[in-house]
């Protein structure tokens, strides 16, 4: 049959023959890396320059390695990709139709990452081919990564209404109004003003700074931080971040 | 090098050499089998009658073939120690420790799953060197089963406080003392059953049923069934299911 490659196994593996009548597919992960910028949710996405699907748009992904978790394998493509380490990735569910790589069987594994839009190098992104495409401007990525995009959205909105995960998206300091914008993004409505300044101050997990942004108005929005001690404090007290959506 | 064996590559795969610089794996799922009964969460566990491990009790999983999705493989797997379809299955994080198999690189992909205890043929469990044990009282699993078990009710716990999954766990009729008492297995704490009773009922979503159980006490309990139209109705009027824990 000329459809049949003969394949080695990792050298890692002594097969004893116990698993011989079982069969071995490719595995990868691939990443979605959110970030927020312009009051938009933005994708990072990369041309392929490479086939399968050359001159499409997709996520990043990679091959998992003999040596490689899933998890490393995740760290080292977002690293790949953005020279960013130490940064918080998500595992999603597992894809796994079976054409849904046209060359091979591939099992693929998303994740996303939530990062800061400022701290990405633009030459460094140039390099990979990649941009920062809005969500709402997305094109037809290859495979099934529109799919994979859709549940991590889902993920997402879980997340930014139990958990401070928001502010991994925004600058370090940040005014209310673009904290707002952010959520707003996030679940693609808008929320009264003085009700969010409302419920996000009275959790009292934001730091006023001295200091004002005067790029969009002439008053200017005082800055704040986001503190971290106060906010694991609070979870140790059974109080968790929650914003009524 | 003694260590390599050459494996065959599924006949479905047509590999035009993209991919032939990387390695295949083994993939398999785990099924996680949650039942209640006696007022104990419980674990459907199998003795393995086969290599690697022989003897140890472990979850029941399986190789996922080259016709089958993960959550095909998993409903199999589940179909095969139960002889029940059209359970709910949940995929849970991956796990992709290189050595969880002693024998190979094998990925598996866990599942949980809540059943009826009554809906399972005791003969069958049997047949199947199954047992239904004590969530409290677990054994050593082999490989990484131990860790899948507390995702999944990690998982459950979450799960459980947002949508009525508990059902699934009770019979069809049950009083409010055993819906109690299934709340009290999962999140291992007692509630109160004056607050626990107003805040299920508050809800609307159990029918009283014009029948007691009087197994537990002479005067007897109410016996309840869960409106699942009325649930349908609510979500769509945007008020879910929440349990106060």
């Amino acid at each position: 049959m000329s459809d049949i490659t003969i394949t080695q196994l990792p050298s890692n593996i002594t097969d004893s023959g116990i698993y011989s009548g079982e069969y071995p597919y490719y595995m990868a992960v691939d990443c979605i890396i959110f970030g927020f910028e312009d009051s938009e949710l933005k994708l990072l996405i990369i041309n392929r320059i490479f086939e399968p699907e050359m001159g499409k748009w997709s996520l990043m992904g990679g091959f998992v390695q003999p040596t490689e978790t899933l998890d490393k394998a995740a760290n080292r493509v977002l690293y790949e990709l953005t020279g960013l380490d130490n940064i918080n990735l998500n595992q999603l569910i597992t894809q796994s139709e079976i054409n849904r790589d046209s060359k091979a069987r591939v099992f693929s594994t998303p994740y996303y990452a939530l990062i800061k839009v400022q701290d990405l190098d633009p030459s460094r992104v140039e390099l990979s081919h990649a941009k920062w495409c809005p969500i709402s401007q997305l094109p037809d990525l290859i495979f099934d990564h529109n799919n994979m995009v859709a549940n991590a959205l889902q993920h997402l909105k879980i997340e930014a209404q139990n958990k401070p995960i928001g502010f991994e998206l925004l600058p370090h300091k940040f005014t209310i109004p673009e904290l707002q914008s952010l959520y707003e993004a996030i679940y693609l409505q808008k929320f009264d003003n003085r009700n969010f300044r409302k419920n996000i101050l009275k959790m009292d997990l934001l730091e006023k700074l001295d200091e004002k942004d005067k790029e969009n108005s002439r008053k200017g929005a005082w800055l704040y931080q986001f503190n971290v001690e106060k906010y694991k404090e609070s979870c140790k007290k059974g109080i968790f971040f929650n914003i009524p959506i």
